[in-house]
């Protein structure tokens, strides 16, 4: 399978943490947001949405939306576990994840460190938004070691993505020891790869 | 089971809608956002978040996020098809819908019809944005007759709940013939009931 992907989006670092854990090859096609590479007339015909991640399967059909791949990809794997509870605890922080988390930590992020905007009126009200995510899952592991499951999951991926590179965006975790004792689990996974 | 919810909320109405034509009994336990009644201490150990939709298991745990509540209700129902490729294009389309979507469109109903805040800066860039979601559901609808699946799905209840009410919010759907119909479609489903 193929992987059109920004190396340094933390929505396409997902797949390739994903991919990697699982042990499954894939072809990584570096496609650059900021050059524009997800708008042309080819990408689009590709995915209408015009973003990526976008997972192209053996057979040319494709799959748009980190969270959507993160489940295609996990589904009978020890990532997203056959109790429907669980799953759907899972899937509950996925959703988390791409209201309530990634439009402030993953935007402040690309603003400050990609866009070179750190004075973007939008930076502040999101900083505030984005530390109610971050408190809330710090909250949530002080009584558990991940999220939605009992052992790491694609929730944790999820969150990981953005969460292990919020100081880039002004978030320090020093503040959340719970989620930096957490991003450490995440690192001791077998066949971990980083961001970098 | 029971349900936690603002009567006049789309993600709200999508965990009604699906309960009906499921026919799933159920108690609708009236919780006003505008009154901040999901700000409550007591509504915080429910869901702390402090958002509704909330399910409540007869077991006494608790699901949020909507979409995340539509998929535990309708897993191994034929609104969530067996077939991976289906199951990740649903979960595609309800991802979509959470980031690309429900952010502009029922946000700028929620400011307009009930927040009688009709010169927030906010509304125009959100009503471009709005436009987009619309016209991208729009083009998938001249091929297709639903989101992700040959007939409804989650992913149908999903983006049907803001969609259809858009023009609440000053979308018009009358430039958006496909999706005018599809909105007919959804209605005849078996067991619709309506948002008011």
């Amino acid at each position: 399978m193929k992987v059109y992907g920004t190396s340094v989006s933390g929505n396409c670092y997902k797949i390739k943490l994903l991919l990697h854990l699982l042990k499954i090859p894939y072809e990584w096609i570096e496609t650059d947001t900021r050059k524009g590479e997800t708008k042309t007339q080819e990408f689009l015909l590709k995915n209408p949405v015009g973003k990526v991640p976008l997972l192209e399967l053996d057979s040319g059909e494709f799959l748009s939306e980190s969270n959507a791949i993160l489940y295609f990809l996990a589904k009978d794997t020890e990532f997203f576990p056959n109790d429907l509870l669980i799953q759907s605890r899972i899937l509950q922080w996925m959703f988390f994840e791409q209201y309530s988390h990634e439009p402030y930590i993953a935007v402040n992020r690309w603003l400050i460190q990609f866009q070179n905007k750190k004075d973007d009126p939008k930076i502040q009200g999101n900083h505030a938004k984005g530390l109610d995510a971050l408190r809330i899952m710090n909250d949530h592991l002080s009584a558990n070691k991940f999220f939605g499951s009992q052992r790491p999951s694609i929730s944790d991926i999820s969150l990981f993505a953005y969460t292990h590179v919020a100081e880039e965006g002004h978030f320090p975790l020093s503040g959340f020891p719970n989620l930096s004792s957490w991003v450490e689990r995440i690192r001791e996974i077998p066949d971990f790869v980083p961001i970098y």
